[in-house]
């Protein structure tokens, strides 16, 4: 007994309803004129991933049920598996359906919703209670969704059930490792109830998530035999065998596995240039400082987007070093961008001098630091205005962490590929990209880091080495460790004291921050809910 | 049979729970001197309302039992009602706690977690799943918490179980219209399950949420017959005597009822006080551009801080009128706040002369007027950093639905006092507050309103009338109402169709806004939560 299956992980842009409806007919056709006998697609297809609150619009049931009309209407010959919201009794459910020949054959609603991290299912469903298996070609199949495989209940109560296939259709954001994590789990899952179990994924960027696609079959003898590549669309069909030893893949794939680096790139990428596209921007305009974070950055919007719709703007005054100058012109070369040259003195020079009766004799402080880097902001906004690009930011997660940035300066701009990448990562992608081409001088990433608003200003005058800095942020904010514990860990008390403060104090810098890439394990975004206002001490 | 119950309606901050800790000692210290017999504290009294991300801390648990621990050996002769967090089993709670002479008496889990609009409870907690009752002073009482009392179930099971007195803790969010809306819930629910019930909540402004307070306690006929004032803190000794028709309130008092606009002013005057106190910033400075926005927002700022906390800046250019000079300067006197003058010319003017090369022969376009907006943001952030004081945005909601506000421009700032205020309700507050003393110039009310960045601008130039515009804000922000079911109300479809999409294009703006105090049925921040990019179509 064998069956064909198709792996559909295309892009579902988020409340696109009627879109979403006509792609899923015509890659259902197409798997079926390719010989396919089911084609899966990733969950909620129909709606996108995560809705959000356009689940809770009125219009939604009769949206989504025209939708699936349409479906139905066309009458494919293939089994059709799609996620889709259902309202029942004013209640909603993340459901999974299968579709064949008009009819459906099978529905399921989802057990186990997330509500952490990025999750907020529980704002909107209700949980299913019931386990769905069904027949098609003769093999018994389960439904399963995302989270649902994370727990030891759904499945086994299918294999119970007497399923062997289970298909499981998921909306997992990518973060560091998860590729890793998730094929652990599932095969985890298989080797106690062995159901060969298809793993669909959305690929997509959605705002501050990035969803890598990595679909994946499971053999059930819980070995991975079929793998979709990562941050690409990717149409795939499996054969699937019974055999003596269970189902089996018989045209086993598997896609190269990629360093974290590569990944962690693609992440970079897929999110920017998604989050360009779908939101109708013709480009980019970032400031090129001749430090890392833009060169980057200007590498990543050149990947994503092309160097025709990449524009950079070095902004020099006079704390701007030559080598900058020469180095943020010379990546511009290098990447075949546009690339403008304008000096913030003059205007600059005047605000000072319009604002010096109000500030007296104060002396100069951070005050001519922050407007050095607004005048930019505004430069940069003023070019996007004109002539349309959006305004990439470029800090990182170790910036603003810390709050080492500029409120309305620097931190201008419509998203942010490098939100989530601490520093010392920041030079991990500059040499990974790098050997696959120069896109990055070297003595951009070779130079110490200053942010050049003050008479040779480096980094480290404010801030502890950033190997240090990125690992106290890690301990803290990803992973919840107090100073104590971090302390305990054999770091400086006051160092890792005033890092902690930097973190807590600077949750209003971040709140007014472009979205970005959420690539670790606990982003600042939707993953991290802290209040701006309150009264807890680091310690304990 | 009689029992003097003290509501002590007071600010406990989020996070500080050893303060919190010593805090409900001293007050309970107060109400026991004071002859008082319980003490009843609002929903979470420990942590404040609502932690957020800081439940996920490790030492939560450690930090929570100390505060207990501390309350516990000061073994007051009087029966303190507390709310905590507490962890079980790797599991968290929601939950009240009735503490006697040192011993627990009593203690409940809430069964209700909100987790819709502003709230999140099921990302920390798990329900509770048994009523508690509990003896004192031979009475019968019930513990509830919040959300229990919107359900029919909680109280029903506790009356059933004998309790007489529901003794229920609260971390409610004002919105117009609230207090009602809570007495005739608590009512309604008294009217079925005769228990008195003791409704105690938070006052205090968190960031985006206003708790108003307004505590108060339903006889067992479910007639209202004690309430705290609204906005202040407060603390009351309430008599409840057992009588022939049930428990009743020896010494009835009763605030007198607040028009909405007194309602609302209060609400906007707390949250920024408490934002701006809170985190310890000296004063607030902002831009008074002459208009009906800045000068309300400069009437709260006084009326929440003092005058000399207060410092108003004009930032003229060629558009700004006379009129509006006259009058920003007009107020300033009025309120007696320090006032500067501060044109723009200079400074706009230079950044223009160096982004020509770039502009070429470009036409003017909205390009400028956001630069003058944004070279405004600059001043004011400059002298936010040189003096210390918190720049305070004066955007209303109307603005931020449809974008109509400079991003790193006007919107620049650390908190809004009328963010989530309709600019219809700008002008009734302003004639409120007039009628409390002038503080708003006539002439600024009666003005059309203009952002004057271009000769002879007016908002109706761009905008419709404001009540159009706040009626189809109103419609599909807060009722969820479609393009066609707006059309169906009598609105012309172009117009709606055009607000509907300047509300959706316009989240990323928002999404960069600065806090502000939510007071309508649906306020833009965690109470809705729209993905930036997305392809929901306007229509049904």
């Amino acid at each position: 007994m064998s069956i064909r299956i198709a792996l559909a992980q295309y892009r579902f842009p988020v409340g696109d309803i009627e879109g979403n409806g006509t792609k899923i007919i015509e890659i259902a056709a197409k798997a079926q004129k390719q010989g396919a006998d089911m084609v899966v697609f990733p969950e909620l297809t129909i709606t996108g991933y995560p809705p959000e609150d356009l689940l809770l619009r009125p219009s939604l049931k009769a949206r989504v049920s025209d939708a699936l009309e349409q479906i139905k209407q066309a009458k494919l010959p293939i089994a059709i598996v799609i996620g889709y919201p259902e309202a029942q009794e004013g209640k909603l459910y993340n459901k999974s359906m299968v579709i064949y020949q008009g009819d459906i054959i099978a529905d399921y609603a989802k057990q186990h919703l997330p509500n952490y991290q990025v999750f907020d299912e529980k704002r909107y469903f209700q949980k299913g209670t019931q386990t769905c298996t069904f027949e098609f070609k003769g093999i018994p199949f389960a439904l399963t969704i995302c989270e649902d495989i994370w727990y030891e209940g759904p499945a086994r109560r299918a294999y119970e059930a007497g399923a062997q296939i289970n298909i499981n259709i998921n909306g997992s954001p990518y973060n560091i490792d998860r590729t890793a994590q998730r094929h652990a789990q599932v095969a985890k899952v298989v080797s106690q109830w062995p159901m060969a179990t298809v793993y669909v994924n959305h690929m997509t960027g959605q705002d501050e998530l990035v969803f890598d696609g990595g679909s994946f079959i499971v053999d059930s003898n819980a070995k991975i035999r079929f793998t979709l590549p990562s941050f690409k669309e990717a149409f795939e069909i499996a054969e699937l065998e019974q055999t003596e030893s269970g189902w089996c893949v018989k045209n086993e794939q598997l896609c190269p596995k990629l360093s974290i680096e590569e990944e962690l790139y693609n992440a970079l990428v897929t999110g920017l240039a998604d989050y360009v596209n779908r939101n109708g921007f013709p480009g980019v305009v970032l400031g090129m400082s001749g430090g890392i974070d833009s060169a980057l950055s200007a590498a990543i919007a050149v990947d994503a987007l092309g160097a025709d719709r990449v524009m950079g703007v070095m902004m020099p005054y006079q704390y701007t070093a030559k080598m900058s100058l020469e180095d943020a012109e010379g990546q511009a070369k290098l990447l075949g961008i546009r690339y403008e040259v304008l000096p913030i003195a003059e205007a600059f020079e005047a605000a000072q001098s319009t604002l010096a009766p109000v500030f007296g004799d104060r002396p100069v402080d951070v005050t001519e630091q922050n407007m050095q880097s607004r005048m930019r902001g505004l430069f940069l906004m003023s070019l996007s205005n004109k002539l349309g690009y959006m305004v990439l930011t470029t800090g990182n997660k170790s910036e603003m962490a810390v709050g080492y940035a500029t409120l309305y300066g620097d931190m201008c701009g419509g998203y942010n590929a490098l939100k989530d990448v601490p520093k010392t990562w920041v030079y991990k992608l500059a040499q990974w990209r790098n050997s696959q081409g120069l896109a990055v001088p070297e003595r951009v990433i070779t130079r110490p880091p200053s942010a050049e608003l003050a008479p040779d200003q480096l980094d480290e005058d404010s801030l502890p080495p950033y190997d240090i800095l990125d690992d106290i942020i890690e301990r803290y904010v990803e992973r919840d460790e107090s100073l104590d514990a971090i302390v305990e860990a054999g770091f400086d008390r006051d160092v890792a004291y005033r890092i902690i403060r930097l973190i807590d104090i600077n949750e209003y810098k971040r709140r007014q921050a472009p979205e970005g890439v959420r690539v670790t394990q606990r982003g600042f975004g939707r993953d991290r809910r802290y209040p701006i206002t309150h009264g807890w001490k680091p310690g304990r």
